[in-house]
């Protein structure tokens, strides 16, 4: 402080210092802030232009031609993309994607074939690294997910770790594991990662697994940020994307209304963005031909979409209204910014330093620039996650959110440039907040989950904004969820991948639905006492993966379900050629002992046998002698041979029963029903009453009667005796049954119960 | 800046000018800050003095004379804990203590008598009130995830919600959401509070469910610092113990040891806490007279204990060396200072302003105040969680692991007094830093959650030191959890509630151990075709809640299972008043139509009869002419009716049949069962070979087979077949068997199945 301010100081009342000094204080910190932020910024452009995109340094040095620098700029990321998708099919195609939807599926206890091999892993990096160096706006989130679930399962494969996780139940809680690792990793947001990851995988979590994510994933960003500080990029330990808001008065409480707003338009805008998706996919899935001849022949969607793409990115071109030079890690910094971008509606005459200049544009405002942003943004994205490369949707998702927010904040800032009056200071509208607040919702709201506001949080290393954000992203799940599924259930609808729907909220008919309202009644079964042609019959018309067994047909007491694989076993077993060839020796020492008595010398013929086709060739060496008419006798012996085997009672002994673990009741509630389906992971359960069984549910009927009690288009199909229920029935009621409702299974013509297909 | 820095400035080279400017602007910036913040501490105290503790006041008024002030602070303590205790006694005793150990228990499926009633909420809120008053270390977290579900249950029998909510699923969903709500409202760390319940309430959470406690807790939080603002207890809405700590460079990589150490004692600690509280509680439950004595009629221990507490913390006494003056939010707020307490070893010579001021001690240095101040709040909590008031214990715990963190941050600061170097700038060490990573170690290792550090951050505000928290609960989680249960475990095993221990990772026994180790083999059943004699003698002989029905003695075939209830009024109406009457009833007409066929007028004696005392008196008003020879002819002839009665076959008809929902398996392992048991709330389940009854096992064997392979002294006390198994079979294997297997069930002698209780 210079004399003056002394002189002046010691003019006023002593009762005046304090307040003075504390102004004094308060200016001085900010001049002291500005200087230094201003420095930081500067470090930090620095810092990054050494790592700056090979396809910014393609574009400035063929600045001398504009037709060049095209070919260049859009060339690089075609060629790129081209690679990716190329890899990918050819390596391993269950690398494209996001992965979240397919762990999902495999935690359900569903089994993806290839889905987590050696080979994979490799497709999946490589492509993955590929498709984000394009400058797609692609995210590397969800592929994480996946890669570290590879790792863990590739992990598990290892001598020291096979003894272990050879037992199921272990390997997939390695899994789960793997799942919150993923997402906590790469984006140094330990807490935020783990809850994500469980958000949007599980749809029941074991709280004690829920330290193995912890763990792993406080390795993970511990030697994530480590790292960072080895190899020097970062001075110490600290976020991702550092805001660096003033933290006494982030925000007042006159701004919830907008923040609320932001979160309700993030709310319509998530759920936009999966509805717009799906559209796309499945316009793209059905033109069955084009596709078969672009996607798999020339790779030709993926160039169409990454030149359209990146073609609108150009930076000299369109690119120049949108801020398209910028990657998406470079446009969330700059969206974060402390500053506010305009005054008076005009851009503000600071001097904008680094990438935030390409936010300020002659011919557009910066509401334009950030309007253009978002909107382009927003459906280039949901168009480039239909390619087939490897993908995530976050990162992309979260940086249009944070560009909405941005444009509310400076709008806010517009409309209000004196700030907000709270007690006696007035502090200023800080757009930055609003982008916080934006990105946790409207990643939020396509993802159906809630710890995007930790997760945002944590990247941005403040909390000052935890309360807005979350009812931000409260409002946007309330109105994305009620509206569309998330963008993983849309990509496992689209995908038809086999997994049940998540209940949605507020779907009272789940409660009021029963078991008997959906399950076949007409089951295909098996008894204790059947014999090998009643086996042969049942196999030969349905075309289940295991079948009932029960004691009797008259009495239909369940005992449990015989596998196909096992019963089609038994079956050869007993038209076997051993078996066969037994018999035949069997007949041969009868007939000779016949013979032995008739004195006639006897022709082993017989002996010389062909099988059915179905049992392969046996070559009885040394018995070769076979005429025309022995052979058709031979042959008729055989239909009789096999006729009588055929009638004899099936022995059960040796086969593996499998025990009917859960059964149903036929008044079960569908969302009972539901929550044992996805808690024990189970692909049908059988419905009994006292023991007898009257029918079968699997997941396909009540993927069905979720589904139709779901329908958006007003109409709810719940099934017809469930609207006459009362809704308030107690469960205990629901759950007993009476000995005298016992009566035969009724003959109720439904779907053949292809139950598990 | 002044005339003389310009000059200065203008002889250096500009090339230094940046570096310069910076340099200055810190300088600015720093002293800036100190100003800000010792006019902030200011406000701060100001604030708080006029909220300032009732006891304090009492104590600050009777400054002339000591014994008086000793008699006022101890009497207060007393008194408003003798009221607490007292209140809690007669209103509704299950309102003491915490809380979570019983939701915990209500949330799996056991119903706890008189839990959720209005009465017990009054008794909690009134006593919570006073037990905090009263200035013993006790918290308010846990009992307000009581007082939340108490609100949800009261809320449900409200006309509106009671349709919805008498259907159990939702009333469960609706406690759920309760639980969640609770600690996040209580310490405004909403997304911390919503982790930190399922952590401790949950075994397995529907991640749909999730929604819902955010939903609610966002709200909660909301008005909570709303209220606040409206109160003007606060200018805007911020954490409720903010810190101030430089964001630059918060710490280094180089305190990352110092870090994990805190960790690691704060495991050991946490697990000796649960280790002494379980000590001290089982030994006042031993004293069985002394209990009787102390606790219901005298209300003598809750006096003994806050007698001694108090006068410990009594402020001219012991207290002065162990901040005893201060309350825990006082203490927490000291302990979360920005400053470094210490210079070289003596308190540094700045002026401690306000509640800080009493860690200073001429006699003890500050590590000696803050040493004693853990130490003896340490056994204080633990013994204060003893008495028969509502309590948490998580409050006090994270208190006390704050001044541990600071106890080393200071000490870390005594070793290394230049701070720590990072590339060019000093850094000093922020023992403030310690203290939050200290609260979030020591308050997960108890409660063995790891959510604590995303509380512990909301708390304070700011999120720098995540990555430390982070690696510190992890350590002290890993400590704790392998020495002893976690407090609220502790509690239930004192309680003795009807819950599954917590599965201990690294627990590699329950893959090994099968049903058929733990089963109970001598199962008491019920036939389809068994006499009303049989039921009787089945249900003297046991104590079952319900019996396993069985198609018959010789097939063994499970039908499902009738309640104790059920059975009991079967056999009550078989021997009914009515049954009798009408048997009088035809008896009299033959007796009559003999009579008058034999033309002698007959006596209605038999009609007028005493029915058995369990059956209660029947009085058939106007037959009372009763003979002492003719009553024993009657009371043979009932004899008789009853013995024929008892003959008959049961009519199973009108009878409750429960299914038999979940079957398992003797190859089952101990893993799957205790997930299936704790997935879907079970009790009890009954074990099959192919439909075939052959055992059951209840939570009271599932207990048993955990804590017997969980025993800590080195001996595992696994089943003796369990160890021959080879430990690697895949499930699949497990989980199927053998008809061949099917034999008559094996006469095994273990213990009554009990397995109801």
């Amino acid at each position: 402080m210079d004399a003056g301010v002394f002189s002046q100081m010691y003019g006023r009342y002593t009762q005046e210092l304090g307040v003075y000094a504390k102004e004094e204080a308060t200016r001085l910190k900010e001049s002291g802030e500005k200087v230094s932020q201003r420095s930081r910024t500067l470090e930090h452009d620095n810092g990054r232009c050494a790592k700056c995109k090979r396809q910014k340094w393609v574009y400035g040095r063929l600045d001398s031609n504009g037709f060049l620098q095209y070919l260049g700029w859009v060339g690089y990321s075609v060629a790129l993309i081209v690679f990716s998708a190329g890899f990918t099919q050819i390596v391993s195609p269950q690398a494209a994607g996001s992965g979240i939807s397919e762990m999902k599926t495999i935690l359900r206890g569903v089994l993806l074939k290839e889905y987590l091999t050696f080979r994979t892993f490799v497709a999946k990096v490589i492509s993955l690294a590929f498709a984000l160096g394009s400058g797609m706006p692609l995210g590397k989130e969800a592929p994480f997910v996946h890669i570290a679930s590879l790792c863990g399962a590739l992990l598990c494969k290892l001598p020291v770790f096979r003894g272990i996780y050879e037992n199921e139940s272990r390997y997939r809680e390695m899994l789960a594991a793997a799942c919150a690792v993923g997402v906590g990793c790469v984006l140094a947001a330990p807490v935020g990662g783990v809850l994500f990851s469980i958000e949007v995988t599980f749809t029941f979590f074991a709280v004690r697994s829920y330290w193995r994510g912890f763990f792993s994933v406080t390795i993970a960003a511990f030697f994530f940020r480590v790292l960072a500080v080895w190899y020097k990029d970062e001075e110490t330990v600290t976020a991702l994307f550092r805001t660096h808001f003033q933290v006494d008065f982030p925000f007042d409480l006159k701004e919830m209304p907008a923040f609320a707003l932001l979160g309700i338009i993030s709310g319509f805008g998530g759920a936009l963005f999966v509805y717009l998706n799906r559209r796309i996919a499945l316009f793209i899935k059905k033109q069955k031909l084009f596709n078969t001849f672009l996607m798999k022949k020339c790779l030709v969607y993926p160039v169409m979409v990454s030149f359209l793409i990146s073609s609108l990115l150009f930076p000299s071109g369109f690119g120049q209204f949108m801020a398209g030079e910028l990657t998406q890690n470079e446009a969330l910094v700059t969206l974060l910014d402390n500053r506010t971008w305009t005054k008076d509606g005009i851009a503000e005459e600071f001097d904008y330093i680094g990438n935030a200049r390409v936010w300020m544009h002659p011919q557009v405002t910066v509401f334009g620039t950030l309007a253009l942003f978002t909107i382009m943004r927003f459906w280039m994205c949901a168009l480039a996650i239909t390619m087939p490369v490897p993908y995530g949707a976050f990162m992309p998702v979260l940086v249009i959110g944070a560009g909405l927010g941005r444009l509310v904040g400076e709008c806010m800032a517009y409309w209000f440039p004196e700030g907000i009056h709270a007690g006696h200071a007035i502090y200023p509208i800080v757009p930055g907040g609003y982008a916080v607040v934006g990105a946790a919702a409207l990643s939020g709201a396509v993802s159906h989950s809630f710890s995007t506001v930790v997760m945002v949080l944590e990247l941005t290393g403040q909390i000052s904004h935890l309360l807005p954000a979350l009812i931000a992203v409260v409002l946007a799940n309330l109105v994305a969820q009620s509206l569309q599924p998330s963008i993983y259930d849309s990509i496992i609808k689209i995908k038809k991948l086999p997994y049940l729907p998540e209940l949605g909220w507020g779907q009272h008919e789940v409660y009021n639905i029963r078991v008997e309202d959906i399950m076949v009644r007409d089951v295909q079964y098996i008894t204790l006492s059947c014999s090998y042609r009643d086996l042969l019959n049942i196999l030969m018309k349905s075309r289940l993966k295991a079948l009932p067994l029960l004691k009797s047909a008259e009495s239909m007491i369940l005992l449990g379900s015989i596998e196909r694989t096992q019963l089609q076993s038994l079956l050869s077993q007993q038209l076997s050629c051993a078996r066969r060839l037994q018999c035949i020796k069997e007949r041969g020492a009868e007939a000779k002992k016949l013979l032995s008595t008739e004195s006639n010398p006897p022709s082993n013929n017989n002996s010389s046998l062909q099988t059915g086709p179905e049992e392969g060739h046996i070559q009885v060496r040394g018995h070769r002698r076979t005429h025309a008419l022995s052979f058709t006798l031979v042959d008729l012996q055989i239909t009789d041979w096999e006729a009588r085997q055929l009638d004899e009672r099936v022995n059960f002994n040796n086969c593996k029963i499998n025990p009917a673990l859960i059964q149903l009741l036929e008044c079960t509630s569908l969302h009972k029903t539901y929550t044992i389906f996805s808690l024990l992971g189970l692909d049908h359960a059988y419905v009994t009453r006292i023991g007898r069984l009257i029918g079968v549910v699997s997941i396909k009927e009540l993927r069905k009667a979720i589904d139709g009690s779901m329908t958006l288009k007003g109409v709810k199909v719940a099934p017809p005796m469930a609207t006459f229920r009362n809704s308030s029935l107690s469960s205990s009621q629901n759950e007993t049954t009476y000995l005298q409702a016992v009566r035969p299974p009724e003959e109720h013509v439904t779907d053949a119960p292809k139950h598990v297909c």
